[in-house]
């Protein structure tokens, strides 16, 4: 990954750049009012390789911290980092002015006006007793019927290991997943301008998840009796430095329903039962430059794994001489939306890869597409004409197991045990649940898409390998697509039978608006980890409601 | 709809005949131990017209409530309502054991052993200084910067009607929708067995969701603080009937962020500005027989509405000479799992079709289709082969706007309203956002799919038309599929610039498993309607955070 080290060089060298100043004075800034980001290079091809390269482009951060919204448009510089020297500088945005947008500062404390919004009276979730979670050893936290490991990785940002669930018959603990974190985050924006082809981000291998992750606000960030913890890394020479309170973990109650059942009143049973939901969430929230990316892993009693994703932060904005959308060509004005005055919200992609290293009760697990397929009635059969059937199909190698989801062409995706049967005879399994999700269409071999191969699908399972972690490769800044996921499953290895890896990647699309301008209301997407068959039969049948005191 | 009369006369009707009698005997069964059911009868062509008949089928109550578990597999009646006679009576399913289904009780008051659970610590939400929210005139509830009209209705469950929201910046409450609900439940089973081949439910239309709606528990279904409305409605004879605490309205706070930024400190800005999320929720839960759909409607400050719609009850299980997996031929394991000892869940899926009259800020709207579309490069334009671009389809008529959802052929899908422009020239609009979704895969001319055709795409857009609220036609029970959602549609009438109608249908395969056994964990799924260039700029940056006390 960059180091810290590499972007305070990359900046100092930009910023004592003379051409730099020279197109700050010229847009009316003073060299104090610039503040620059590192965006990564990419990688387009045999000619740029050699150099250990950086882009460095430049903000106005008058009167605001908020200077993503004020771009020192068309300049961009390449940074060699080793050499320590500007190897390219050019301003082609000489034309467009620097965004005045006011009022962009979120900071609580210089909001001059009050929300115009009826108050909100004090909200929050108490536990009278306390929380009842703990963690021992500073990482194996343990709550109700799971277990699991939980460590700050400057790379993944969090890592969950060992996921066991208690058997709700014997309460013996079983494994669930050896280790499960965002392996990739890919984010492609969709200019292809001299001043942005290149943004296509690969936060978690360039910046660093975990890198990245600063401090949670208590109380704002994460309810009251979270219990945080630190990351503990290591700085480009070495050094260990600490991330205070970068992990937050807590019991959710949102009022949600476990399980409930009413009955009417016409068969003489008269039952209302109904089961509220408590859950127990390890979050984090990686700033990676202009974005924040909250990543929430909760888990349920009856099993379940829900994993979301939340995006909130900072926009990237386009300048443009264009104060109003009747200015735009109509063109333009469609593919990137006007969000402020002179300032255009750029189209983008997000995706997040996740190494699911699923180990149902033992290591030897198969991975199983049941897929719903319409059966026609035989004529005379039935007065239906068609209905759904569940054919399972066995992934016997890594080539049956590359999947893009289809509305139209549903299926199940299960990783089950094969030796490990419920009293029926179901094997054990948990299935992954996708929920929104968006696909990447840029060309396969776009050089972004060639390195960020991994999201060319939305599943794929791959037998284990430690050198596989990484869904983009082990060294990903600059990388040239060589050592992906995509790679690593093109050799189409055995996976019936053994310790597999399933990976899942969570997209979204982002035509930007103007409620995203100054800072954006979170969006989220989720996937679910869930039992088939892993339990004998509902394992909370038996909790108990809660009753007025 | 059917009423509860014409369901106690079924089931009298049923209860009294002779053959049943001898059936449950030939089971080892008394007549108390039965209880029975109505399904819809459904409609499978002309020959069933011109008679009112729903079908019963019985299951053995003994020793528990949950009846569901143990069905008198093969036997179905159809009973004529108006005449008051069994028109056909068969018993196929001698052979099949009645379920044994042991430990199927889910009443808290009869579990014997504790949950096998470390158990969790009281935790609530409170607030203090109490809700946030009023009730005026018993139905318009206000909060934050919302207001809105909620009803009960014997066919909907729950009405939003007249949902406004405050300008941002003038304080001004505008129109976002006339009125929101959910229009039709459509469950098909996937058995074209005699005794399952009609089930194809259409729950509003058939028994209603409100008419099913039994009273909340507090505290499980709803959290402390809720505020209970009843439902009023009309009996068969006119009788007004009280359905007490049928929807509940509280404030949500389950520790999520509403926005956040923090900055790394490589530029020297030490940020970290976090604002947590409180929103509004109105529940109901519908217990349509077997299973209860729980709708919540949240809204959000920042002018989101996330709908939701929770599956939990029992499963409609099918008796089987089998006990274990390994006794059955491999087809039938596969489609239909066996879940407990001699029960078959059967697949089947759910769809709950909305009926969203949005009104954003007047009557005069517009459905635009953005669709996100790859382009390619010149040579020698960019070092980038591809990327996205957003382009703008008015939807001039009813054929525009027939949507089948595509990973692969993204868009938004955005309501605005053409008049009402942003300062920048942007029209305001909410849009759709799908979240997961399953789409019916039934043959179009299945009967059930011809009834239920509001189900052959995800989106549609109709004008404003008083006679078209009933996705599945104002005459549900026994309809034939001419007065659709789909047949309205067909007219391709002009939606360009009127009050038009956005349908949206959220949809569930389900694969039974042994975790739904005896009752179902919650499964659930969602929509939101986000505003898009709505507001001026984010309508929640002034915010205040919360500081410890």
């Amino acid at each position: 990954m960059l180091t810290m080290n590499d972007i305070s060089v990359a900046l100092e060298v930009a910023l004592s750049y003379k051409e730099l100043n020279r197109s700050a004075v010229k847009r009316g800034l003073s060299p104090s009012d610039v503040t620059c980001v590192t965006p990564s290079a990419g990688w387009f091809g045999p000619s740029e390789e050699g150099r250990r390269v950086i882009k460095v482009q430049c903000f106005s951060n008058q009167g605001t911290p908020n200077f993503y919204m004020r771009p020192l448009e068309g300049l961009t510089m390449t940074v060699d980092i080793d050499k320590k020297v500007v190897v390219k500088f050019t301003d082609t945005g000489g034309e467009i002015p620097v965004p005045k947008a006011t009022g962009t500062d979120y900071r609580f404390k210089n909001q001059k006006e009050p929300l115009k919004i009826k108050a909100i009276n004090p909200i929050s979730i108490e536990q009278p007793l306390g929380p009842s979670f703990t963690v021992e050893d500073g990482h194996v936290v343990k709550w109700a019927n799971w277990e699991f490991h939980l460590k700050a990785d400057q790379r993944a940002g969090m890592v969950i290991s060992r996921a066991m669930l208690s058997d709700s018959e014997t309460g013996v603990p079983r494994s669930v997943m050896y280790k499960g974190f965002s392996s990739e985050l890919f984010v492609p924006y969709m200019d292809p301008d001299e001043n942005w082809y290149f943004k296509s981000y690969m936060d978690a291998g360039e910046f660093g998840m975990g890198a990245t992750a600063m401090s949670l606000v208590p109380l704002n960030d994460c309810p009251r009796n979270s219990y945080y913890m630190d990351g503990i890394f290591a700085s480009w020479d070495g050094t260990p430095f600490v991330q205070p309170n970068m992990i937050c973990v807590f019991e959710r109650y949102a009022g949600d329903i476990s399980w409930r059942h009413s009955e009417i009143p016409v068969n003489g049973f008269d039952i209302r039962e109904a089961r509220p939901k408590v859950t127990l969430v390890a979050r984090m929230a990686a700033s990676v430059g202009n974005y924040d990316y909250i990543f929430d892993w909760e888990f349920q009693t009856d099993g379940l794994i829900h994993v979301t994703v939340a995006l909130s932060g900072m926009l990237m904005v386009k300048g443009t001489t264009h104060q109003t959308v009747d200015q735009m060509p109509s063109q333009e004005a469609a593919s990137g939306p006007l969000v402020s005055e002179n300032a255009i919200g750029v189209l983008h992609d997000h995706f997040i890869t996740f190494h699911l290293d699923m180990d149902i009760d033992d290591t030897n697990n198969t991975f199983v597409k049941v897929d719903l397929v319409k059966e026609r009635t035989l004529p005379g059969q039935s007065p239906r004409k068609s209905y759904l059937k569940a054919k399972r199909n066995i992934a016997k190698t890594e080539d049956d197991a590359r999947i893009q989801l289809k509305l139209y062409e549903p299926s199940e995706f299960q990783v089950i045990n094969p030796s490990r049967r419920s009293r029926l005879g179901n094997p054990a399994g948990y299935k992954i649940v996708p929920g929104g999700n968006a696909a990447s269409l840029l060309d396969h071999l776009d050089p972004p898409q060639l390195r960020s191969a991994f999201t060319n699908n939305q599943i794929w399972v791959t037998p284990y390998n430690r050198n596989e972690q990484w869904a983009g490769g082990l060294f990903t800044y600059q990388s040239k697509g060589d050592d992906t996921l995509a790679v690593w499953s093109a050799r189409n290895r055995a996976i019936e039978n053994k310790d597999i890896v399933l990976w899942y990647t969570l997209g979204f699309h982002h035509i930007p608006c103007q409620e995203d301008f100054p800072v954006m209301p979170t969006v989220s997407s989720s996937f679910q980890l869930k039992p088939v068959n892993f339990f004998e039969s509902n394992p909370i049948l038996k909790a108990a409601p809660v009753f007025e005191k």
